[in-house]
């Protein structure tokens, strides 16, 4: 298809999609004749994924490209990918202070006492961290205990979250594994909200219905 | 306290500080002498609510302003305000395709299913319509039902977290929904990373222990 369809099947201008060829987001399509390309279904799935990591994910362009680059190389095994990807999703930032210190040994006995298998360097670590400071400083008496209770039913959904991914094509697989991580984590958070609009509407409304 | 008291209280920099009273995202300081103002525990609790929704919340300053016009503002129901402050965590963005109207039909099923008290218009009901969309672009046949089973958990998680937040004290109130808010579904959104990580260990992975 032309630049236009791929513009109507994805939904997204053609001066974005002209941008996202320039910035090496978008893979250049087959050359067709001079000033024309072709591109393909490979065209629409990766539009879809560069806007599920700005949108939904909130990601800069530059961790875009590091996801979008553990996707393409094809020497990396997928688990391996997965944890790059992974990585890259997890904002960079500063994080000296001894509350950081003292959340980030918290998670790790958290992912012990899971016997979780995750990279002693993995980024979601100090996301996790992040919050515990942050609930801690903000006088929220929480420490991650709390969520011992559901961690096995976190566990099976991310098990059968894993089992939507095909079982062939690695690029179908990453690309599966990147959406559906932003995907369901933020849906889950969608709900949580709805869930504690209904729980404020009980602890502290009247009219709203 | 000086301004560079708040600085070390806070572990923001006099400049940032600086920046937020003259963005009016911080409320002055009281006059003290020339050129200099008091700052209290007001202050360093609201940096603290500023950092949560810039770093963990991924907010654009004007939507950190319409959070915090609702929690400044004094005449509005605590249940309200909570709404408007969920409200403007959500990304703006436009949505008008087929495939968002269907999505968004499915969440207010989805609502009324599980009877929760949620303003027909809250943004979270597009926060998850927009992730609906994503999934079943990216090829994961996910559905809402997905989530069904999960509802009773995350009602009473819900329940719990805003059992949190003092009885009194309406700024305070707001402080830890909005903190609880974000802190809350970041934490979740990072356990589920670890988990994910696990999973594919486990379906993928081979030497990472």
């Amino acid at each position: 298809m032309r630049i236009a369809e791929l513009s109507d099947a994805s939904g997204i201008s053609v001066s974005t999609l002209k941008y996202y060829l320039r910035e090496g987001l978008l893979h250049p399509g087959a050359a067709r004749a001079v000033n024309q390309a072709d591109y393909d279904d490979s065209h629409v799935r990766r539009v879809r994924l560069i806007r599920a990591l700005l949108e939904l994910g909130n990601l800069q362009l530059t961790d875009i490209k590091r996801v979008l680059a553990a996707v393409d190389d094809e020497t990396l095994p997928i688990h391996e990918a997965f944890g790059i990807a992974q990585d890259a999703m997890v904002p960079r930032r500063d994080r000296e202070s001894a509350e950081y210190a003292r959340a980030l040994a918290d998670v790790y006995d958290f992912t012990s006492r899971h016997g979780l298998r995750v990279r002693p360097d993995a980024q979601a670590r100090g996301m996790l961290a992040d919050c515990l400071v942050a609930m801690r400083c903000g006088g929220l008496a929480v420490d991650v205990h709390a969520f011992d209770a559901q961690m096995p039913a976190i566990l099976a959904a991310a098990s059968e979250e894993l089992s939507h991914v095909p079982d062939h094509d690695r690029v179908l697989q990453m690309e599966a594994t990147v959406v559906g991580t932003i995907a369901y984590e933020v849906a889950v958070a969608a709900i949580r909200r709805l869930a504690l609009e209904h729980a404020s509407s009980e602890r502290f409304g009247h009219s709203v219905g």
